[in-house]
This record gives C-alpha cells, structure tokens and sequence, in this order.
C-alpha cells in the first residue's frame, strides 16, 4: 500500500527569529495561517490515509507535531534523536513501514515546501508510486526550473522509459550539487535538468536494500534500531544508536550509486521558500514590490520583506531589506544577505540568549 | 529666591517607537537607565530645592511626572491641556511663581537634554540667576558651538557687560533661526554665535511685564487662568482658556524685543538629543561605531543606532540604519532620515493604530 514520509527534521535557524529550536520551518505558517507541515499533510488528502502518513522529526518538536496532525496515530511521529541527513531518515521510515506493511511503497516528502497545484501533485505522485511498485528503483520528481537559481541541486534526465498518463519517466543520469551561474543558465537553457526538490518514491524494501548495498553501517544500525522496535528498550537502543549512524543525502549517498533510479519530472509551480526573501516568490508584493505580513506600514520604501508576528513594524526609505519581528527578537538584513542568519544563531548561541534561540 | 521651571512638554514622536503620547521623550531613560527628566532634575540638587521646582507638562503625562519626581509638590506639576509652545509655558510658570513667592527668580530648562558638566552647569545658572536678579531683564545660556549645526537655532553674542566669576554676561543682539550649512560655518568660525539651548533665565514678574507689553493677548489669558488658581473652578478655567492662548515661543515672541536681553556663554557639553542618530553624540559606539543599548547583536554591520528596550534586535550587513524596537514596535529607518519618523507616526494615526501611539 501506499505510504507517505514526511521529512520534517528541520532546525529552524533560516527563519530566525520565526524559526526556534523547537518551533523550526515546518511549524511556522510561513505564507497563509497555516504551517506548512499541516499544508504538506492536508495536500496528501484522497492519496494517503492519516494512518500511513509517517512524520520523521525531531524530538524537540515532536509534541508539536502531534498536535498539529492530531489524525495522526501517535507512533507515526519518529523522532531522531538527532539528525543523521535524509539517508538515515528515510531508512528509518522505510523500516517502520515495513513492520506494518512489508509491501510498503513510499512516497516522501519534505515537510516545508509550497506547491499550490495539488491535483497535479497528487497525479504525479500516483505515477511515480506506481512506477517503483511495478518496477522497482528508486525514483525522484524533478521540477521544470524557472530561472537559473543557484540555490538548488539539479537532476540531469535521463532518456524517456515510458508514459503514465500525462507523466513521463526518465532514467536519472545524474545528481548534480548547486551550480555556479554560468552552468545554471545552461541547464536551464538545455531542458535537460530539473531541480532537484527532496520528492522521492521507492518501495521501502528496496531502500533498504541498496542501503545495505551501499551504506552497511547504516544499514546495520537501523536494524538494530528497527530489531528493539516495539521492546522495552525501543527508546534506548534508538537513543543509542541512531546518533551514531552515518550522516548522509539520500540522493548522493543512496541514488546515485543506486541499480535503478527514475526521474518524473513535473512542472507544477513549487518552492521550498529556503530563506525570508524567497516568500516574495508566493506572496504578492504591493506596489512598491514590499513583500509584507502582520502589522506593518512601509514609507517610501521598496522591494522588502517585512514581516511580524507580534509587534507593530515601520521602515522608512529603505529597500531590499529583510525586517522580521517577533515578540521577542527581531531580525534586519539586507535581502542578497538573508542566508547569513545563520552567523546570527550562532552568536546567540556564543553569547547563551536561549531564550531566543 | 531662585525657582526652577522645567519645561517637559514634549508629544513624543521623534522618539518613536519608544516614546508614545503617554510616555514622551523626557519620560525615557535614553542615555542611561534615568529617564531624562529625572536627570534633569537630578542636576538642580544643590541649587534648587524641590519644593522650587516647577515641571510643565502635559495632562496625558502628569501622573507619570509626578511619580518620577516623588520629591516634588504635587501642585508643583502644572499640567497643559494642550502645548501652547514656551511663551504661555513659562508665563503660566511665572504666575505659578509668583504666586508663592512674588520675588521669585527663575531658571527655565528643557526636560530632555543631556548636560553632563553638573558643577559647571549650576555654576553658570547660578550666575545668570544673580544677574538678572540685580539688573532685571531676560537671560539666555548659550552653548558654544562645536560643529556648523544647522539643526539648532543661533544666538548673536552682543559686547560683554560684566563678569561673574567665570562666567561672562553679555547683550544679546539676536536669535537666529536654523541657518543653512554655509552660514552655520561663518557663525562656527566668527566666534559670536552660540546655540540657542532653550535655557533662561529671568525674575518671573519681568518675563510677565514682558509678554503684558508684547503679546497682550496671553497676558490677559494668563491673568484670567492665575485669578481662578485654587478655586472651584481653576480646572475648568485652565481647560477653557490655555488652549486658545497664542502660540508662539519665548525667544522669538518675547525676548527678541524685549527691553533688556542678556546671554551668558557656557560651554559644558551639551546635547538636546533631538533625534535617535543624535544618541551617538553621547553614547560611546563599539569599534564599527555602532551606538547599541538593550540586548542586540551587530554583525558586520556599521554606524549604526541600535536600540531595544525589550526584544533582542540581530542587525546583519547593514550600516548608517536607525533600529528601534520595543516590545510591541519596531521601527527601521536610515540615520539621515530619522527625523521622518514623524511620517511614520502620522502612519499609524491614520491607520487608527492608537495603541502603539
């Protein structure tokens, strides 16, 4: 039957001050009122039932993630005890499918993207699902790039396998890490390379397998992990074990080196929304090109991103600045240097303000 | 005997978003954890006793005044139902004068600057004070200027009459409103211009005598609000009759053609502190020349105002900004533009945002 993962181990420093420790990306209701682990969930609707949704994530947040999806069986929030990469995430997930469901096919997902065609997506990932049933592979939904980003990994296709309604199948040919510009514009010219967006499908036996192929440590310590599931030392063992196994992609660590992997690619719009300026891709902008959320009132001031959850916000003759408030914190940076939020995490780290970390 | 009046009258809109209607700028502990008011009445120990001093402030902030300065005699704060600017401001302190003390001399200060000389600063008063004490007339202190301010009004220095002490008396030969730059650099090198620091002094019944010849129309207003003090009806005249008194400030609507006018050149250091940048006159910046206080953190960021008085503000990449935050507001705006913070106050009223105002 079909399963769905979702990766939600995000640790919630791009979105400081929003982000927390415990209330990272995916509980933040980022672009509408409503976070966007819950968006991800209630897009699964009519694919998937509640009762084989899986949520890996951490255990900071996993109470709030049960509250969040209250539908959900309690056990199917897996929290890591910490986070060990997608690889190991997604064989730990594999190995609580398998225990109720040794035929398990997966479909898994990030916790924290925006895709608002939601028929399309669900179409999609019933071809793929049912491509990796039939045939086996670990396969990956590529998205139709927009722009030549830098920020994303791309997918090289491979040649057309066959058609599943509107969907074609590609063999992957490779995994390719975040380009320069100059290579950007030529994959995207070339329509031959996808993002690479985190959406995979396999059967979970065979994951597993080419784990064990690939990554045997790995392999080895999820069924340790998996052989103390449902025991007295359930808890432990994974306290123990799991912080302990190698930290890796999924794609690079598994697929790439994987017998047979597969590529759809689609062309729904999509956005992981990585960092405070990327909302201006899924919020409308007013007239000014301001991008703003919450109490706020900007003069003069053009192409920002001004965001509060609490306080009132005014910038004056000001552009291209990310502002955001909270109660308690608050956040100025220029736009083109959004992603150095994380240096911010650290010094508050370096200086103990827990409070706001 | 020597009385202080100090005018603390401000609406608190250059200090938004800390200052609002109900805790202006002189209510705020700008500069160090004292509230500039509180400072400024600290500096008349020794020279003025409490039961001397008199605050004018507004209704909205009369309780607040007297709660900071538990020393003073309740009746000592005189509320205005509405600014009238520091003609009806120090004519309504006169009467008050008077009419305790028919003799009473009279030191006039602004509640929110910043003087750091103590001794120096009573020095000069008390000199001033002796002055027109023995020759009557109108006194100002003038600060010698260190840079071609065109923020601050000018005072002409006239012949030097007579010494006290240190302190040398001058005529006064003129106020003179904010200059441009090039004239603001001829006053600077001349050496006979100071600026106007809204400090005075004079016997109470000569400024009286003053606006009975000049502006008859504030004098009978006055005389009607002082005939009804410590009646049953003293609130209702006040209410009635201060809001329709002219408005127009002392220097230029009174001294400037009063019969005798007098100047005292000082040159303690001296801030009004009329802006957030202007913080930086007298907070010392860190090594990038940030001016911080309350919990913030800077990074690579430069000649920046910094200021929280309650959430912790992360700055990234960003220099010659104003960042202000409060618990429930937040304010961005660049250094030369601060004194548009008006706009953004005017913003929020239109937006009926009353309670960040």
């Amino acid at each position: 039957m079909l399963h769905a993962i979702i990766m939600a181990g995000g640790s919630g420093t791009r979105f400081w001050p929003a982000s927390r420790r415990r209330r990272p990306k995916q509980l933040l209701a980022l672009v509408t009122d409503t976070p966007l682990l819950r968006m991800t969930f209630d897009r699964l609707n009519g694919l998937v039932p509640p009762e084989r949704v899986w949520v890996v994530t951490t255990a900071a947040t996993a109470d709030a993630t049960r509250e969040l999806l209250p539908e959900l069986p309690a056990q199917n929030v897996l929290a890591e005890p910490e986070g060990r990469n997608t690889a190991a995430c997604t064989g730990l997930a594999a190995h609580a499918c398998i225990a109720q469901d040794p035929e398990a096919v997966c479909v898994v997902l990030p916790a924290d993207h925006i895709i608002e065609d939601h028929e399309g997506f669900r179409s999609a990932l019933t071809a793929g699902a049912q491509h990796v049933r039939a045939n086996g592979g670990l396969l990956t939904f590529g998205i139709s790039p927009t722009r030549p980003e830098t920020g994303y990994g791309y997918l090289e296709l491979g040649e057309e396998c066959t058609h599943d309604g509107e969907w074609a199948i590609h063999g992957l040919k490779k995994f390719i890490e975040k380009p320069d510009l100059d290579r950007a514009e030529t994959y995207l010219d070339s329509g031959r390379y996808l993002w690479n967006a985190g959406i995979f499908a396999w059967q979970a036996s065979d994951l597993l397998t080419e784990i064990e192929k690939q990554l045997p440590e790995l392999a080895n310590g999820l069924e340790t992990i998996a052989a103390a599931c449902g025991g007295a030392d359930e808890d432990s063992v994974l306290h123990d074990v799991y912080p302990t196994l190698p930290a890796t992609s999924v794609d690079f660590g598994v697929m790439e080196n994987a017998a047979q992997c597969w590529v759809v690619p689609v062309d729904f719009p999509w956005s992981d929304i990585g960092s405070w300026p990327a909302l201006s891709e899924t919020l409308p902008g007013d007239e000014n090109n301001n991008v703003t959320r919450g109490r706020t009132t900007t003069i003069d001031s053009s192409s920002n991103v001004v965001i509060s959850t609490g306080p009132t916000v005014a910038v004056v003759g000001v552009d291209d600045l990310v502002v955001v408030a909270t109660p308690d914190a608050v956040l100025v940076v220029p736009k083109d240097q959004a992603q150095r939020v994380k240096e911010v995490v650290e010094n508050l780290r370096d200086n103990e303000w827990d409070d706001v970390l």
